[in-house]
């Protein structure tokens, strides 16, 4: 059960372009492509004849062409030519997106095409503002149900298991986890004064002593956006208030956990940096994040099989869970309420 | 749903030797091989004692011993012999398909014994006449529904797209699909005076005008044969009427999509021509006919992909594809008619 | 369905050491590993938190710690540290099971733990009795239902036929089956005077005249061991009776088919002579009979796929099937009396 009315991420803006790309988002499949204009479209991955999928068809223009009959459809999905007649049949048409780019990502409203405001996107700005160093960013393909992916970003009690040599962090396990609702979004994170700070932060900071001030700052949009708001700085100094205090280091961190299938995501992320915006070895380190992100789809992956191993298990909650509950009941309730409102109408 | 009472071809008759071999048809399992004199046999292939397959066994003479207990059964399928016991147990016996070796292909009946007609088996001379070469064929495996197949054959708009390189044929597209039924068999096909002729036919006759009169006739058998009869000639010759006029090339090409379960198909297909009987280059490019099929393969079992990702989407049908509408209701037609036979005995 | 208040061989005592160690056993995931004492302990795979498998976690002295967020188990599963509080919560456990380390093996209870009654693991004391050399041993992986394997070793007319080269023995074939009930234990085999001994067991005796007196004795203890105590003797010095007259030889081979899921099994064996207990060569030879018990696993696989293909056909006995149909009885009322003890409980 996924949530309808939602802008997903579908792609990096460099995996779509004049080729025809398939993917399966929400259970759905797509075949997306810029028209000749440069603008994305994004189709259902059928065509309305015979099922063939247009992804193995071919881009002509700002046409698609199936490449079984080779009927042709427009940029809007209406079929503009049937090869083998004169005629379109009235009613023949595909499943057209609305689709945005935007903050370097494709992203795709699976819902009602009238409720699909662009607005709604979360704000990436450091992906784009030249104020930042979008420095290393992918995609990992997880095999197990999304929200255990974001589960596993709003809860920094895991660092020190699941990333031991690099966002490992001592302080996280006992900071009181914060967690504020705002409209559809959740605050949360963890701000800790005189605390140590992980090995990854560190070295991109290039920092010394044992001890610094560290925050890890998220904001969740559901149904599955995270970014990160993460820093060290020296201790004392009022870096925890203001980041340019204490000499200290921040980075943004993106996360987008895209429903495949029930069992299966795309997980997006991204990684930007607000200093030393020119330093390759520097984007080399952080182009290092892929495997420690990996780390937490190996985890997820196992726990996904551990859930399916025991269908039936109750499990124990513990205080820190306390983020990641509100989470959850956020975007059952915002299903819900999506159903109640298709009931209605 | 597959019909029952219908000879199915199960191998080419070379893959049948005194191995025990064996292949899945319309879901069934069977095991082939041949007796001492040569003939086919063909049987379930399953021990009637613990359900080993018979095909991990061994031919002995014309018994086949299950390679577990070592039970022996006759070519009738009796079992003759249990090695611990001296009695054989009343209705100790595995089922025995009916079979005919038959124009270079092995055909079963899949149905009741009783009406196992070897004069129903499709006419394919052309497979061992003297007159004919039978310079290609093979046995292509494909993840999909037969018929979808059976479609991709009775409708050659898909040419163009499929096969831009070889059997592309632009006339094709608008001339007319005829379609004519003939008691079980439909008749169809395209004849086009003063059209552009396939690549391939082109480099087969070594034919270089621009125009040519072009003919793709097939006959459909049900539930999976397909016989063509295509062919070009100098246009306005009478080749269109007459074969023999217009320096022409007549090439029969038959298929035939037997059933291996719901979504797979053995995919036999010969190719054979009446000229030229004695060319090892025609030969062999009569040979790259196997990269032409598996175009069609590629395509269907991509449909396939596209019907399971969206079982519940309406389809939209065009003018075209009345042949295939046609033999899809003659189908459904003979299953139904031999469902309501079975409720009637 | 699986008879739940039974011991079943869930490792090698060597495979089991400081390493977790998972392992599934009746369809259920466990993890095994060794306390720090030496002694073994058994859980379900998951974190009873969020479900995460306990074997992605690491083992620190007894304790195990989940790889999720660092929940600590004592070795009798209770939640002795949830690292982001002071508090464990109550109900914070994991199932764990009883296990004996015995006869080289490492023994679960799969049910009621007050029922596991280390008593009832069958006895197989040549696997480590000095007067015995256990020269070989392994544990196969067979995608097959439990019971077939149980069938194949208690019934020696496959022997023949699926091992001709080895145990191959036209005497088992005629001789009659024994089957003797004792209590749970089920007796039988086949004794054999004046009989053709098997190749193998030729072999391991270094035995040259063409009949020997041939025993193949063994003990079914439900729901998975069967015991062989085998071998062969000059004929006529008395050595069906006796097995130290006749200057022949015995091996008693252990076979346990513990279930992995419904269509898979884990199937240990060991072998084991009390003859020449310091030969190295011979122990290579019984080392072969892992090529040997593999024909038997390669022969139920196929009949696994047989039995799934043709779910539905009835099966025909034969005499010699007795003491299978005897011994799935025997399983079949143990976990009916099982099923209804708890109905009653």
């Amino acid at each position: 059960m996924f949530l309808r009315n939602a802008w997903y991420v579908a792609a990096w803006d460099h995996e779509v372009g004049r080729a025809l790309f398939p993917r399966t988002i929400c259970g759905q499949n797509l075949v997306l492509f810029r028209t000749e204009d440069g603008a994305v479209a994004a189709f259902e991955d059928r065509c309305c004849h015979r099922n063939a999928p247009l992804s193995v068809g071919r881009l002509i223009g700002s046409e698609v062409e199936c490449g079984y009959h080779g009927l042709a459809f427009d940029r809007a999905g209406a079929c503009v030519r049937v090869p083998s007649q004169s005629q379109v049949p009235p009613g023949a048409r595909v499943r057209c997106y609305p689709v945005v780019e935007r903050h370097r990502w494709i992203w795709v409203w699976t819902g009602d095409a009238a409720a699909a405001d662009p607005s709604l996107i979360p704000d990436m700005y450091w992906h784009t503002d030249p104020a930042w160093r979008l420095a290393a960013g992918g995609c990992l393909h997880a095999k197990c149900q999304y929200q255990a992916l974001v589960d596993i970003q709003l809860d920094q009690t895991h660092s020190k298991y699941v990333h031991p040599t690099s966002f490992a962090n001592e302080g996280a396990i006992r900071a009181p986890a914060l967690a504020r609702r705002d409209g559809r979004r959740l605050h949360g994170g963890r701000v800790m004064a005189n605390s140590d700070p992980q090995p990854f932060m560190r070295r991109a900071a290039d920092y010394k002593p044992a001890l610094a001030d560290v925050w890890i700052k998220w904001t969740y949009e559901p149904p599955c956006a995270v970014m990160f708001d993460t820093g060290i700085a020296e201790p004392g100094a009022g870096a925890l208030q203001d980041r340019t205090k204490g000499n200290g280091i921040t980075i943004f961190n993106t996360h987008f956990s895209t429903p495949e299938t029930e069992r299966s995501t795309h997980y997006f992320w991204a990684s930007a940096r607000n200093y030393k915006l020119d330093d390759p070895a520097l984007d080399a380190l952080m182009g290092k994040i892929h495997d420690i992100f990996s780390e937490d789809v190996a985890m997820v992956e196992a726990q996904q099989r551990g859930i399916e191993a025991f269908p039936n298990e109750p499990i124990i909650d513990v205080g820190s869970d306390a983020p990641t509950i509100q989470a959850r009941k956020l975007v059952a309730r915002l299903i819900e309420e999506e159903g109640n409102a298709r009931r209605v109408a």
